[in-house]
């Protein structure tokens, strides 16, 4: 029995006994009243969003429970994951694949409005999450300069621009400027929040998309190597990468960056006390030989300030290019998490192992999931 | 026989009845045309709006008439509204709080357009209406930088704009930055124009919300003891707010504030003339402890320019807290229009009491009403 | 048999003729995945799209071929349109006009997404282009702020952007700082790309939307006489309306216009190699009263840089007022591409051969034209 049988045979039990589903959630569900809230007395509308997944279906008991092994409520962290959970998200992104447009499927969301409350622009980010959720039926209220919700001049909290939104829409989706801005959203709001960024801190979305990405090139996660190579410092992405990869088996992580931008410390230590074998090596031909994937990120010239000089001489050290390709076997591939310039050169588009663009488009399966699961549940 | 049955029943005699109802657009109405445009020679869009609702049933004779009582063909001011009309936009806005996802009723508005005019961004206000529209099955076009059109270097009349997208739209919520704006769009637009603030001037939405909130709170409007506090001298919500109060009956109205942003005379020598009570009082707690509402508001510091002293001196001098809260009436409510700063401490959101964000969610329904209103009719 | 008529007999011919129809795009076809990508090997998007009124429809042979004559998969420039394809365009608009909001053709476009992606703001156009795919039931990801995609920190190429951006929406509409960027986004997409101005370069569904409001006024396009007015030297929209025209019989053109911004040679010569007669005048009532177009437009200040006195010297000369009004014939009419200025006084608006906001309202059925032939198909 697949992973997604599993879960489809038993949502019924992961609705029901989600511990956040209060006595007013159920008879809120019984009146079957997704939205607006039942009454105004500040319901738990995050339980109530399940109702309709799970509600009629409460008689019929479950074969198995999975308990709450794949329920969250949030996606806050890539952290929060673990490998089944991981692995259900990523059954459900494969279906998304194949939903084609006017089909049953691709109206799965209507009715459902998603704000994507964006505190600075990230258009990719923002166009990727619109899409998923046009792509299955819903719709969607968008801003781009939210900040003017908390301007200087009004300083309204983060926490009651959440209780404003929430009564406007199903789902939020929050980038943000601040580290742990899209936890204290999550907690303040009674509906689902997906973090798309949030300063330094996470973007949980990206780290899954990611690992889809593999899977989908690779055809497996446990006993990959993967070269992770150019601003392993600064990445975001490849950080949340090396640590997603933690989990799975006999993983081998390469790290090919220039001196100045070496992996982190934390993440070395991580990675050794989950067993997962790593190295650090200055030879990017032999790595890219050894390898299933390599991931090539953007040397980040914003964080070097005025030291121009070491960036340059950071940028032009690690190219992927045509050399690169001879040494790379047939099944292996380039990914990029976008938007690259020349630590790619423009000839490698055109190799069917240049992996970026369809990871791009991962991204919009993976966020379908995440809306999907988020407000229908599994 | 309620107002609302009052209502339904004579609806198709109040379209047809519509003096705005030229031949032409008669001849639109049999053609069944809601849009684009009956031929391109001007018609009255506003009244053919109105054809959907009303030109099938010519034939059946309304049992009695409401004349032009409950018509509207935009929304400009609060004062526009009387008392019987305020009543019956309040029945249609309860009807919409029912309103399920999937439902028929969250299609009703399906095929209709909305264009949100904004020549400022206000995100608050704009995703309120939007959300509204969406939430009946209505789609959006959205622009914050409506000054665009009629940049300096290009000078379009705003005249010449709103010709242009009524012909892009089937309703308009403008906002502007000059007092009088709503009133020259709706003049010159063949489309609904609901003004959404214009300047130092309406906000008529807002102020429905907070007398439609009173009534859903308390119960009544009749007979209600309301406390304004904190900057009744700049506020447009208290302003207007204090106007509409005035079509009910035995009110009575405390002013509480700093003495640099006390209410204006035009107010007060208003309400007296409609034989409203009122009183200035500088004892929060006393007055706290006899009205029914609490509607603080916010010290706006933009409008202290650099007596920044004042500022701070009027800014504290007014806080609801739980002292507040404490000799406040077991049925009383809290309110404010949104954003709040610290002159409503964080605890008190947690007092069933405290109903802002009931107030905010309630613009929503007050607005699905005014659309509901202006493109289906009664 | 009507143009019209002709090309809905044998779209399946066009469909399959089309060169770009890869055999993986075929093999698509058969499996009816309009998207999300079939596979994730690159395949040709655009002759996919094209499927949905093709494919079922091989067997039976097309009683006719009109080959490729209407086939195009971009709209880059206005002279890339033969008269025929002009015809066929205009034709669907036409029928565009008849569409009624929750009429099935109000649908045809479900499931589709438009992406907006504005390199520079443009409301009106935007607005424009959005409220045509809204009107045929398809959905919109919208930017104003795409130059953040390729911002000088991050330095994307345009090339990288379309192929992130194609891979969440069917159809990319492209307003661009560079003339070229069309033709370049063009090359890259696999999707349909609509240009909607690149730069000093191109705009052509003004120019399309000039042609067919000339036709819909006058009733014809061969022997009309049109009066070219103001800035002829900077204005797009006139040197393309002129191009264009030249593909209509015994069509004469006045060019009317301040010495400082002229018609340029260029234009005067391939209209002498076409053999459209032109003449210039400085005599604006002369020429009005032989036209059956007056083409106004606006002089542009930005042009003139510190030379204000030049462009207050042209500005004043050229007017259209009703002293113009009254030499004109009643058929003839007045167009503009707005926004206009006081080079239309306010009261000619009040003309009924004032055509300029039927001209607006027409560029709504041509993008509607462009975007279903675009999609669907003819």
């Amino acid at each position: 029995m697949t992973v997604a049988s599993m879960l489809f045979s038993c949502s019924m039990h992961v609705g029901v006994s989600n511990p956040k589903m209060s006595s007013k959630a159920s008879a809120c569900c019984l009146l079957n009243r997704p939205w607006p809230s039942c009454g105004q007395v500040g319901v738990s509308e995050k339980s109530k969003l399940l109702c309709r997944a799970g509600a009629l279906q409460v008689e019929s008991a479950p074969l198995f429970s999975v308990g709450q092994k794949f329920q969250f409520d949030d996606v806050i962290e890539a952290q929060q994951f673990d490998r089944e959970t991981l692995g259900a998200i990523f059954e459900v992104a494969r279906s998304m694949e194949n939903i084609r447009g006017n089909s049953p499927g691709s109206q799965m969301l209507k009715g459902y409005l998603m704000a994507t409350l964006f505190y600075e622009p990230s258009t990719r980010t923002r166009l990727s999450f619109e899409s998923a959720m046009k792509r299955l039926g819903g719709d969607v209220l968008t801003t781009e300069n939210a900040r003017e919700f908390s301007s200087a001049a009004k300083g309204e909290t983060l926490e009651d621009t959440i209780r404003t939104v929430e009564g406007y829409s199903d789902i939020i989706v929050l980038r943000h400027f601040e580290s742990g801005a899209a936890r204290r959203a999550a907690a303040t709001a009674n509906i689902p929040v997906i973090n798309a960024g949030d300063g330094p801190g996470q973007h949980p979305s990206q780290a899954l998309l990611d690992v889809y990405t593999i899977e989908r090139e690779i055809g497996k996660l446990d006993g990959i190597k993967v070269g992770l190579v150019g601003d392993l410092a600064n990445g975001r992405t490849v950080r949340s990468l090396a640590y997603l990869l933690a989990k799975y088996r006999d993983v081998k992580l390469y790290f090919v960056s220039p001196n100045v931008v070496k992996m982190k410390d934390d993440i070395k230590e991580y990675l050794t006390s989950k067993g997962v074998e790593w190295e650090e090596s200055s030879d990017l031909m032999e790595v890219a030989s050894k390898c299933d994937v390599v991931y090539q990120t953007r040397i980040q010239k914003e964080r070097f300030g005025e030291k121009l000089n070491l960036y340059e001489e950071a940028r032009g050290k690690y190219i992927v290019n045509q050399d690169v390709l001879k040494v790379m076997q047939n099944h292996a591939v380039v990914m990029h998490p976008l938007p690259k310039l020349d630590e790619i050169e423009a000839d490698v588009d055109n190799d069917p192992r240049a992996a970026y663009f369809r990871q791009a488009k991962n991204g919009l399966y993976i966020r379908m999931a995440l809306l999907k699961v988020l407000l229908l549940g599994w």
